[in-house]
């Protein structure tokens, strides 16, 4: 029997600052039948990304503000258990962007069957083999080209998108891969797991302090996850014609003050650096040869992972707060369980 | 007779902060006899550029400091007096980097013919069809190209680069052109004589605040000479995919301290900028194609320029700090008078 009631996540206050839970609110609502063409799908994952506490201000930015009273949107995958449309049938594995809630119900256009590889979590589609790794791969081939033999550094490289980014690196030819991440026990993960070749925790020491050492010859591509004093350091190691990809600046999503940019901005010229913003929505282009790419590195088990997983689209919150706070190792997703 | 005494400045003290006479000594060289394939120039023009003060410090660069207790080099133009070197003969004009010096002596390998327009004063091969005017071409055709109908943001825009960038932006089809400067009288020559559709004051109220009343449909590229305050209100109306040459500091040329960045970065990730800072040293390929199309331009009579000129070698140095000041409208010049 396929549930009708779905347990939702909505926005009732823009944060000021850090989010709290007293800025959402759980509801259910009770699914109307049904129409033409449409599906009803019970999430398996739901997930939660850096990106979204932009989205929760008021103000210009590339996609509009989260809509205050409604559902949080954003990615999830999971199972069709209804459907009146051509092309999706009950127990088909579908993408789509309806976000924080348990079962998701819409018109079908707004939902993408995945053939889900054999052997492979769901929520993979949500992290490495999907938009995060998606934006590593985006970040290195696109944004910030790297070439053979160069020296890459990726900040916030424990997350969805550093941990992807590192591989990435490697696979398109880096000879030296350094990364940053918040704790010991990630800077070992870092090196040991996923092939970088230094780490630094940046809880330790500035990170001005500590990322000379560990680019003796410089950095030619940049990664930036999390802006700050990251992006300030790693001007400072710059090599001539290196190029920077601007993808998060997490260190300053919860600021309430305007923050100052880096002190050696002059580098930019005298290195004669590239500097480059971007965001998915701009860049989707490439994503066939992403999917071509990442399947191929996949299967020859030249990729890993991981996830954080937090269970029941209750704590939603919870999990996102956790992102903030640098709490998860790889891509944080929420496992929902439709009418628990 | 040709001159055997060459009068030179040299920097003998790193400035800290703000240079002052007391950093440079002018000396009088007696020039020994002409060695084989060498030739002996009697400068007509010596350039000052922002760019000096960089290379006045000790400091990892795109180039090296300059050398303590040796003369100044940098642009110059004048007339050969002597030679010994196929290809120079008395009369010539040649071009060359021996900068702050009133005669000029060496090897035939480091001055530069020039096949000189008629009617074109010699400064003007230091300034719009020279190096100023190759960076502005540079800048809007190769780090941050400007497509037809687009609107272009200048800053320091009536010095020697702002004022060809300016000219040129609107030759490459910008159909909207802003800048800004430092007094009434720069601001009216903006619209007035260089065709600026508008122009702002920097000095009468800050940039942020007068900047989007004049740029209405927002900025797809800034040509930035000053940095700072321009910089970061240049990024606050940015359009999408808007691309930023970062060409100049200016503004922190002479900071004793560092000085914090912009405090917009983020709107680089959300708009999906591209910054790209450059100095010319990597970007020679392109001289062929600027003095064909910097010639053909100027010759059917759409560049103007304009120039401000010191007299005297022995004024190197105020000219110099002049130029720091923002004193000058145009290409600053020394114009020497050897012997004198």
């Amino acid at each position: 029997m396929t549930p009708s009631i779905s347990t939702q996540v909505q926005l009732v206050a823009r944060p000021h600052g850090w989010p709290t839970r007293e800025d959402f609110r759980t509801v259910a609502v009770e699914l109307p039948p049904l129409g033409p063409g449409q599906v009803r799908v019970e999430n398996a994952f739901v997930s939660v990304d850096p990106y979204m506490r932009g989205r929760m201000n008021d103000q210009k930015s590339y996609t509009p503000p989260f809509a205050l009273g409604e559902t949080m949107t954003g990615g999830a995958i999971g199972t069709v258990v209804a459907s009146t449309a051509d092309g999706y049938a009950v127990g088909d594995v579908v993408l789509h962007q309806l976000g924080w809630r348990d079962v998701a119900q819409g018109d079908a256009a707004g939902f993408r069957v995945v053939p889900a590889l054999p052997g492979v979590p769901l929520s993979a589609y949500l992290g490495v083999l999907g938009m995060t790794g998606y934006t590593a791969y985006v970040g290195l081939t696109q944004i910030a080209p790297v070439a053979a033999g160069e020296t890459v550094f990726i900040s916030g490289a424990a997350g969805a998108v550093g941990t992807a980014a590192g591989q990435i690196a490697r696979l398109l030819g880096a000879s030296r891969v350094v990364g940053s991440a918040g704790s010991a026990e990630k800077v070992a993960l870092l090196t040991d797991r996923y092939g970088f070749d230094a780490a630094l925790d940046y809880k330790q020491a500035p990170v001005r302090a500590q990322l000379p050492a560990l680019v003796p010859e410089g950095v030619d591509v940049y990664f930036d996850n999390v802006g700050g004093d990251h992006l300030e350091a790693a001007l400072d190691v710059m090599n001539r014609g290196g190029r920077v990809a601007l993808c998060g600046a997490i260190a300053g999503y919860n600021a309430t003050g305007r923050t100052p940019g880096p002190d050696n901005m002059a580098t930019i010229i005298t290195q004669g650096l590239t500097l480059r913003g971007f965001t998915l929505g701009d860049h989707l282009q490439h994503y066939g040869q992403f999917t071509t790419d990442m399947s191929a590195w996949f299967q020859a088990g030249r990729i890993v992972f991981d996830e954080t997983v937090v269970d029941g689209i209750d704590h939603a919150v919870d999990a996102f707060l956790d992102l903030l706070r640098g709490a998860n190792i790889g891509k944080m997703v929420v496992r929902t369980t439709p009418g628990s």
